[in-house]
């Protein structure tokens, strides 16, 4: 299959199973619903559920355990998104060339929605065949899951990001950024994946370096996109983050330099794949060196 | 022991827990955890989580496994708290006579606390000792919290009562926001000390109709209370629901019905106490009792 028809399988799969765990009930207000599912069905790219999928079935794992885990990182993501783009935080008004949730509801049923789909997400991960997955493995995902999304990871990461804001910051504060603000949900999203193949311990810390080293090189690859990107391609205002005088790779170490550090980083990330042993890792390898060479 | 005792040391028990599971942790920014602690530590009553230790020592258990779970549900009441106070939704500057977390830090900050909070809950469910509780009855717990705690429970409700501002609602719309918004988590919390002990089916339906119209009857003596209430005793503006145009049961069906309404559910739910047949029901009995017969 090529990556492509591999990652629209993907797609389409964690797609069907979020429509279906994002069904409306009534009697519950409509308005939530329509909310939790504008944002989550506004054109994501899916990156971390596939990255789930994939390494779930790169260990030799039967992908289907992972859907519901992998849909709730998906959920976490969304949130994220509709928080981080409310006027209190980065105050955007499009995302993806759509309206924030914010400007297409309202700022209270933005909070909402993002307050609903995290706390749905959870509920979803609890979805996982206890059948074919032991409960000890679900318990470790919630476990991370937890911790990569909350103040030791995302949202410690996006405090650090504000914080950070208008000032002079060094790199190693900026790479806590990185790591922690959207690094920390991919890793655990690929960390997740082999947990759910059974890897062993080992695996997982090599596949914890592979999604560590990835997920730092993909934010630098974004924050090169802000710079040299297309409005068009990428869906908002390119410069927006030195518009808002956002820390970035480039404005820190220079439009090259950094450039160079996702090679490097990249490079990093497969050596460490390669340590991981996986049974087969050619959509992994495909995905990674896909992500680092992507223009939007 | 007294019930004012009996309180006491439960309520000490939930703050020591609280304090270690939201201890400081470097590198992580600081003021996320200020922000999540200078809430959770703002005088809230422990209501839930009290519940959830006596329900559990009623049916015969041992409260020490139920610590984690409670501090969650009191984690995510706190969250709600935060969240329902931002300008955008209630625009409260005070509660409890303290500052709200976005006066105290800022807006953007509040929504990551309450956001932070949230996730720590579901990572301190987790905790629970698998030792001394199966992992179905954490799996069980989990689905119960995620559902009471989201768009088919707490957040449904908090959306179905923005919704009913400035409108003319019937009195189902009313108990429909009543008993999500406030309910629902009263209602888990109870049930899930009855989970944890082990209670049977048979019992974990009673205890569910005891918690339900508990909730009920506590969330209508809010009402009361805040038209009859002294400001210096709960903390709030009184009557700010009315100016807010809030839709409460003594705007709908007058001062003296919604007090003899109290006094109908507690009633009920005092049979329904009785149906479940708990080893030793004093203290919840007394609580339910001092609920309803509270001045804030």
């Amino acid at each position: 299959m090529t990556l492509k028809a591999y990652l629209q399988d993907k797609i389409t799969i964690i797609n069907d199973a979020l429509d279906k765990y994002l069904e409306y009930k009534k009697p519950h207000p409509e308005v939530i619903y329509e909310s939790m599912r504008y944002s989550v069905f506004a054109g994501g790219k899916r990156l971390r559920p596939v990255f789930m999928l994939a390494t779930c079935e790169a260990f030799g794992g039967d992908s289907q355990v992972a859907i519901p885990a992998a849909c709730a990182v998906e959920m976490i993501h969304t949130y994220s998104l509709i928080h981080d783009d409310l006027p209190a935080m980065d105050n955007d008004d499009y995302r993806r060339g759509k309206l924030t949730n914010h400007k297409k509801f309202n700022e209270a049923t933005a909070i909402l929605a993002g307050d609903a789909l995290l706390t749905k997400a959870f509920g979803t991960i609890c979805l996982t065949d206890v059948n074919k997955v032991h409960p000890n493995v679900i318990h470790q995902m919630l476990c991370e899951i937890s911790t990569a999304a909350g103040a030791e990871g995302m949202v410690g990461g996006q405090v650090a990001d504000m914080e950070a804001e208008g000032k002079q910051i060094e790199l190693q504060d900026l790479e806590y950024i990185h790591a922690h603000k959207t690094g920390a949900l991919l890793s655990v999203a690929i960390r997740c994946g082999a947990i759910l193949a059974n890897a062993s311990l080992e695996q997982q810390k090599y596949i914890g370096i592979f999604a560590d080293q990835l997920g730092l090189a993909f934010q630098i690859q974004d924050d090169i996109l802000d710079i040299v990107g297309n409005q068009e391609v990428i869906g908002k205002k390119v410069g927006s983050d030195i518009d808002n005088n956002k820390a970035t790779y480039p404005r820190l170490i220079g439009l090259e330099q950094s450039k160079a550090k996702v090679q490097e980083l990249t490079e990093q990330a497969l050596q460490a794949l390669e340590l991981a042993n996986c049974k087969d890792s050619t959509y992994l390898r495909a995905i990674a060196n896909y992500l680092i060479s992507r223009e939007s």
